[in-house]
């Protein structure tokens, strides 16, 4: 075969739902060396991981860690190693990763039980409440911040209610962690999972978790070690959970003193966790989490002032994107195509109820910045003014004095 | 918090059974920006990975992809996929992966059966046939190469006979995939899965998979698409795939074109597997599986040379890794950690019957080189002769020998 052309992405600035643009940081780490599996510095790498991730979920869980895959593989081994078939879970769903909670739930052959409300809407606590009394669920999934509707359900009651009730309540932060308030312990969760390509300004293809002492010790009742690596003494519960990959016994052993073998851990992908987490501590929590209040707080001032319409209630909304309602007379994919060749922005589109209605556009990661915010804006104003009336400079001069008035 | 000390892994020559040192082509691309989901050039980047797997499996089926996780989590999602609860599982087990596939097989609640043979030796294609017959299985789940033993089981006549009696036929290509012989058409396989980590020289983290049509019709029979961004007229089969992640037929429709959402693509790990096969292809596909088996070869000789013995049925030896018997008087865990501390080399240890029996040597990837070869024997005599007799610089000049006659 002949050579083939190097790998040469275009530039992007990447302003959608996410991925977004990976800090450059992140990105030079995953072109660091390999270590062996049981190195001494891969297990303390492992370590560091998991001290740093304890900061950025605000948690003292012992069981903080990464599972090997994309966000939604973090999901699936909370809900299918917490929940038993046969078992009933409550999921509010006010957006398309609600759905997706519940879909993953069936799956692991729950008794799937939903409150839904209107794209745009949160769920109010007190129906959630009523629900769990009503249902009795073993787990509480609910989604913290849903990008398809850019609404963040309010989560902060929820883990006195479900332990009142003995639930446990697990939540799906990809989309808000570390850009949003996230209190992991101070909101009393048992189970959180994220992803690193939203406001940890990393790529897809790690899920970090967190587990509560009572969730760890739901999995452990579970535990399995499977055949082959499995030693005299080992427990072999008939209950076992129904996948080994998404097992989180077997990974708990494996990052745990036992160091018991499971899959090889996705070491590149470890090294992007870890800067993933490095450059947000490093910047300080609170001040990442202001940051990314602030430049959303732009981006909506901007497209407003451009003269459009921002989506759903503003009480409940997400940090980190926003969804802009498509004006009359622009046609929605030829503005984001535009956006993209002419300007190489990248911003979203939308599903379900709000497909063709909204676009969505993100904050978030390295990518709240305030020069992004002010070159999306820019550019869109360019773009939208070759199909509708948009006022002059409007855009860009309502972000900057968002940022002036923050001091940044 | 104050800055963190940077990520800066030690130098290794990682020369266990895997992971290995990746190529740096493989890390430098790991480094490039990230695009959205459906930039025309991300979607262009996954159909060039899926022609350029084609070519590495050397299949013409047009489902050739990556599964984000590590290669269990292409194990799982092909077994997972293509069987239904209680339908029956036929596993010849010859070493701890063998002991995995079934164990994978039994928590997606099929009916398995098992051929054992003692570590070191592979299942007659004889007995494999009668136990098809016998048990009847929906499916035989092979592993190709097993580095907990070094055999390789041959796999060239199991297609026809699978053919035969209607069975379906996955073979675990993890540890063999780009440095053995492997013809996933010409052997007739309805599924094979890798990782990057071992004879492709990549990090761990991206599992390529290949289903021919048959087994692809399998998985569209059980076709569900998930709520949220189900439309009208998508199937919806009661006899879903017990997991969502894993379920190939979301997968294929993320990758095929209708370029349905499922999870977000890992897309650092995609440029890592795209630049996996590039390295391999430009070098040459022939080309790179001679390498391995030349350097294999080479180590083997070289052990050999020093005195020590290689374990295992040398007919059906993998290329590119080898069971090294711990001699007496050698402390096990004592030479491997001199080998780390002095000389920055990465020898493998064992897993049940062979814990403690024998070292594993790998020559797989980047490190199927002369000079990683000869670097490790110098290293292995230096170390050794601390603690028993060894032929002065008998080791480097056999492997040398090999080298040479081979013209490399």
């Amino acid at each position: 075969m002949t050579r083939l052309a190097p790998l040469d992405p275009p530039h992007r600035l990447l302003m959608g739902p996410g991925p977004i643009s990976a800090h450059p940081r992140v990105l030079r780490a995953m072109s660091a060396p390999l270590v062996g599996q049981y190195d001494p510095f891969m297990t303390d790498a492992m370590g560091e991981v998991q001290a740093l991730y304890r900061e950025v979920w605000a948690t003292h869980n012992e069981q903080t860690l990464l599972v090997d895959g994309t966000s939604r593989a973090g999901i699936e081994a909370a809900i299918a190693s917490l929940v038993r078939p046969g078992e009933r879970v409550l999921v509010p769903v006010f957006g398309r990763f609600g759905h997706l909670l519940a879909e993953i739930a069936e799956r692991a052959l729950a008794e799937v039980h939903r409150i839904e409300v209107p794209w745009g809407q949160v769920v109010p606590v007190s129906r959630i409440e009523e629900e769990i009394a009503r249902v009795r669920p073993a787990l509480l999934a609910v989604v913290h911040g849903d990008t398809s509707t850019t609404m963040a359900q309010p989560l902060d009651e929820l883990g006195a209610i479900c332990e009142k009730h003995g639930v446990l309540l697990y939540a799906d932060a990809t989309a808000t962690l570390g850009g949003n308030v996230f209190e992991a312990d101070g909101w009393g969760l048992d189970a959180a999972t994220a992803g690193l390509q939203k406001c940890l300004g990393g790529p897809s293809g790690s899920s970090p978790i967190t587990l509560s002492e009572r969730a760890a010790d739901v999995v452990r009742s579970r535990a399995r070690v499977e055949a082959g690596i499995r030693e005299t003494g080992d427990a072999e519960s008939a209950d076992f959970v129904r996948s080994n990959y998404f097992d989180l016994g077997m990974i708990m052993a494996y990052w745990g003193p036992r160091r018991l073998n499971h899959h090889t851990e996705a070491t590149s992908m470890l090294y992007a966790a870890r800067e993933c987490a490095a450059v947000l501590l490093e910047e300080g929590r609170d001040t990442v989490i202001a940051r990314h209040e602030v430049a959303g707080r732009a981006m909506r001032a901007g497209v407003e002032a451009l003269g459009l319409t921002v989506f759903g209630d503003r009480a409940h909304k997400m940090t980190n994107v926003i969804a802009v309602e498509i004006p009359d007379g622009a046609p929605a994919d030829v503005v984001r195509e535009a956006l993209l060749d002419d300007f190489a922005i990248e911003i979203g589109t939308s599903f379900g109820p709000l497909h063709g209605r909204v676009w969505r556009i993100g904050t978030m990661g390295y990518n709240a910045r305030r020069d992004a915010v002010l070159t999306t804006l820019a550019a869109l104003e360019q773009v939208l003014r070759r199909h509708i009336d948009v006022p002059v400079g409007g855009g860009v001069e309502a972000a900057a004095d968002v940022f002036r008035g923050a001091g940044a």
